[in-house]
């Protein structure tokens, strides 16, 4: 196992192995730590998609969200003398809450440069967690310049929130816990922003069956994977514009090829039908979901026909959402 | 068993034996038809509380309500004869969905009596789960008198929303897998209402380990469940003033006598307090539950001493809520 050094630029990979048994690792190594969520259905939303969904609620993970488990495979890769050297990260939410939380379970202090336009109560459960915030400007360049600044001033250990073999490998214990409690899926989707979590679902499910199709799920405002994939080429440095603030990122040096290699497809959703299927979760479901969470099903309910019959596995990535901010949300819906 | 006749007036017991047995009979009956709904937990809300808190998650049951279990109870414990003369009942909310998808379920008619000004949502649920909806005033002598006048017309079966035998056996059953999940509770909390979901929660608990404390949660604007058993009358008749739509109701003959026997204590709470916890519950669990299914949490975060260190067993009741309506609801937590 390697870690990255302060003098790695951001978005570098950790070079560790990353194939299946690193995901079977990664579930021992945090079973004790993360919540076993559970897979949950509805009758109904199966009426209204035309195929059998299987919701894996990461929404109910630790932090409400599923970034948590890629956080704590990395934070208990280290050892104690890492560790001492403190945690710096990136995140406009729920990886650092996720690092946060891992942080304080192993007693480490971490930093977590965020973008002065996160999501408030983001930025809350960071520091409900431990994590000590350093805002900047919303721009890569900002984040990165900060986030130098602090590893240079700290002498800290930098955890990517995706480009990292670590972080992957935890994201992909979700979509193994689902295969072992459903049997037999057809379609496997999940949200796509920096490719973590797909990429981490991909390696799960072909450790499994080949066969099973891996599908990414992605706002029309932020297709930056979807248009990478099209093309052949890695797409960067494109403004977003989408409701989803869990997935502006964009596709790391490690996980577009992992993309490339295992993703069938990517589809994708507008913010309106992100927001109706958003509140399908909520009232058919009674799960609370952040925008981002709803973008798989949205996309499901966009392409009925692809998926008529299908048995089809959901990661309900997040729930972590501004209550107070919700009738806004939902007057989007109108404007579809 | 026995069932109610069109001229047994609404509100009188069937007389079918109720007892663990029942229960686990029920649990038998039901359990092709109902979720097996998850008991979740959260670290943040042990903390706040002061103890261990285990959430039976009924709001992630059929219809959005744990409802549906004594209605499926009832339901299938009806002959074919009787199924085909219709079935009638009265609810403002989640036991007309229950009994509007049982009936579904068993291909038989089903009625409901609800005031015009019940929850929009709900009345749209039971007609979406097949059931004719007659609005009436929003008084129980208008809702008694439409009942009879349906049951006249009909000569339908009428099912009582919690004063009935078999609808607390089929309530119980949320205790019951309750205990079954989670080893050696102190405590098994519920709100009150009619006392249907108490009775038989009272019924499993004692059945299990007559050691477990069963405490009833209610609204200080319906406190008559807590007045009955301090002054050991029932009492009935009284103006309440309460958000918890689900928990307007007055205890019946048959319920009033088991929570004298069962249940140690009526906790109560106010609407402030209730709509907190049920932010709590929102935000740090991830669930949609509505104001009803909030009160046992609102009593205990109000008795942090009462429970501190105990491990707690808290049947989440339900979630059926308008989101359209949230911040209207949330806003009366400001009046604390």
């Amino acid at each position: 196992m390697q870690t990255i050094l302060p003098e790695t630029p951001p978005g570098q990979p950790s070079s560790a192995a990353l194939d299946f048994d690193a995901i079977l690792h990664a579930a021992a190594r945090i079973a004790p730590h993360v919540h076993a969520t559970p897979v949950l259905r509805s009758r109904t939303l199966d009426t209204l998609a035309g195929c059998e969904l299987h919701f894996k609620c990461e929404n109910l993970q630790r932090t409400g969200a599923f970034k948590f488990r890629g956080a704590c495979n990395t934070i208990f890769s280290l050892t104690e003398a890492e560790l001492a050297r403190g945690i710096v990260t990136q995140s406009s939410g729920n990886h650092g809450a996720g690092v946060a939380l891992a942080c304080r379970l192993r007693h480490a202090e971490a930093t977590v440069v965020a973008p002065r336009t996160a999501s408030a109560v983001k930025l809350a459960a960071m520091r409900n967690y431990g994590a000590r915030v350093i805002l900047c400007d919303p721009t890569q360049a900002a984040r990165d310049q900060v986030s130098a600044e602090v590893l240079r001033d700290t002498g800290g250990i930098l955890v990517h929130p995706f480009n990292d073999t670590r972080v992957i490998a935890g994201q992909g214990t979700a979509t193994l816990e689902l295969l072992h409690s459903v049997a037999n899926l057809d379609t496997v989707i999940t949200p796509v922003s920096g490719g973590g979590l797909l990429s981490g679902a991909a390696l799960a499910a072909h450790g499994i069956d080949p066969a099973i199709e891996v599908l990414g799920a992605e706002p029309e405002g932020a297709r930056d994977a979807h248009d990478s994939l099209q093309t052949g080429t890695r797409i960067s440095g494109r403004a977003v514009n989408t409701i989803c603030d869990g997935l502006r990122a964009e596709l790391g040096t490690l996980t577009f090829p992992i993309l490339q290699a295992h993703v069938r497809a990517i589809l994708l959703a507008s913010d309106p039908q992100v927001v109706a299927a958003m509140r399908l979760l909520w009232e058919r479901m009674k799960l609370v979901v952040e925008p981002s969470a709803a973008v798989p099903l949205a996309v499901v309910l966009g392409h009925r026909e692809r998926f008529a019959g299908r048995r089809v596995g959901i990661i309900l990535s997040g729930g972590n959402v501004d209550l107070d901010a919700l009738p806004a949300l939902l007057a989007l819906e109108a404007t579809a």
